[in-house]
């Protein structure tokens, strides 16, 4: 074992704890570990926190527990908040210029949604400015990818997924999966999003109250798009115009990521969305 | 307001979150939550933290918050073993060289402890090696502080505190409080402390585990010396020679701290242990 730093002191207090690791310890495992208390220690030197501040911050981190169950997930709104969730997405999703990027998958995906025809409307409950949403799937050269999967969804006109209202809209209501033909092109109908506060009845909006932060959502349509041989796209598409777009709660937005919504006056749908999706080969490991 | 970042990007991440903050945030927090932020970032980047290991990170967290209740703080406990608690201490009382060192105040402090006339013995239960603690009170200049509160504690023979064996255990044993004279004097009768794991049946524990770290706190008597127009005092003595002491798994052994145990074959005791209290006068604001 490294030597340890028997007494901890203020200057040394990072190597009183770092040096106590175990020699058998998974190496990554120490590394992340240490690095944590490097840099947790570095900002309580930092702003020299005092008695009152950490006491607080216990207290704040017990009520987020607290608040978690089954339905909710406090501490994942905390990294939404704090950039974080946008932070870990950035480094693990780096991509060439003309890629799609990615950005949070939010916590609101559901599996085991129906497979729907091209051209099919998600909106079950038929509530809502109704949109074609259309665009094509292709490689980094431009070609089509065929066969790839879409997965979309959406909240409804009240800002509220399915799953937030299951005592109130039909089971999938603006969800659906799609895949592409050879000439690697989607479209399906649904409803052009609305923007949306998330959660804010807990310790995290609490605190966004208290640094001035509002707790909204620019409008946006949620896709994965996955196909054999390319890195999965985990992203959403933001309504080009909305209010929130410069103020995302969770700091999702990507400029490249918003979409034109163009009125359609001849058209079956109020709107038409246009995106297309490049996707990055698979990293060979 | 700060002109805010748009847009999310990887390098932009932290003033993307701190732009943010309202205008009329409360200054404090603001320089804090910013800075947290900043080292949080810098953490995230400087491990290029994987999106499985957030997962783990959420897990943790929100398992250490559930594992919360009335008896028991896993936050703090974490906050122990991170060395966090204390450098909060030390960043917050530094003081003289010559003057007595905090550290932690640990959970099992009680209020409203009886007040016993010097000499008189706080082992109820009559079981361990009789100790006889003793010392003095005095300022920086030597000079004894008549009428100094001594608020003392310790675990049991088997390495538990009273609260935690309510049904095993007296009330108040191995506690008690006592005021010095004007010779600035304090004796009384214990046992002498031993070694004790900090709970590790948790998130916090099960990490220890995985560090390679043991959960065992060196033996110590817990004191809170408080005198008007002095700077309260909340340290322990630790046993000279005890296992731990290089390893205490929360970094609370300071070496002024340390104190020696003579076998006292003569005493009415099996051990003496001395230790002066040296105050420094109250900040004035
Ligand atoms: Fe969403
Ligand atoms: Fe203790």
């Amino acid at each position: 074992m490294t030597e340890t730093i028997a007494y901890f002191t203020e200057d040394d207090s990072v190597a009183a704890v770092t040096t106590r690791v175990g020699d058998g310890t998974d190496p990554r495992l120490a590394r992340v570990m240490n690095a944590l208390v490097a840099h947790l220690h570095a900002f309580i030197k930092d702003v020299e926190l005092t008695q009152a501040e950490w006491a607080l911050a216990i207290e704040f981190l017990t009520n987020t527990g607290q608040m978690c169950d089954g339905n909710r997930q406090e501490f994942i709104l905390l990294s939404d908040v704090l950039g974080v969730s946008m932070l870990v997405d950035a480094i693990n999703n780096r991509r060439p210029d003309r890629a799609t990027e990615n950005t949070v998958l939010g916590p609101f995906h559901v599996d085991g949604v129906p497979e729907y025809p091209m051209g099919a409307n998600i909106s079950k409950d038929g509530i809502g400015e109704s949109c074609l949403f259309e665009g094509r799937v292709v490689d980094l050269s431009g070609a089509p990818i065929p066969g790839a999967r879409v997965d979309v969804w959406s909240d409804n006109a009240d800002g509220f997924y399915d799953v937030q209202q299951p005592d109130v809209q039909p089971p999938h209501n603006n969800r659906g999966v799609f895949v592409t033909g050879t000439d690697g092109r989607y479209w399906f109908e649904g409803i052009k999003p609305v923007s949306y506060p998330i959660p804010d009845d807990g310790p995290v909006g609490q605190m966004l109250g208290h640094l001035g932060r509002h707790p909204f959502r620019p409008a946006h349509m949620h896709f994965i798009v996955s196909a054999p041989g390319h890195e999965t796209v985990i992203t959403h598409t933001f309504v080009r115009g909305d209010d929130y777009l410069r103020s995302d709660a969770v700091f999702g937005v990507k400029k490249t990521l918003i979409a034109d919504y163009a009125a359609t006056p001849d058209g079956p749908t109020i709107w038409k969305s246009t995106f297309d999706f490049v996707m990055t080969p698979e990293a060979t490991q």
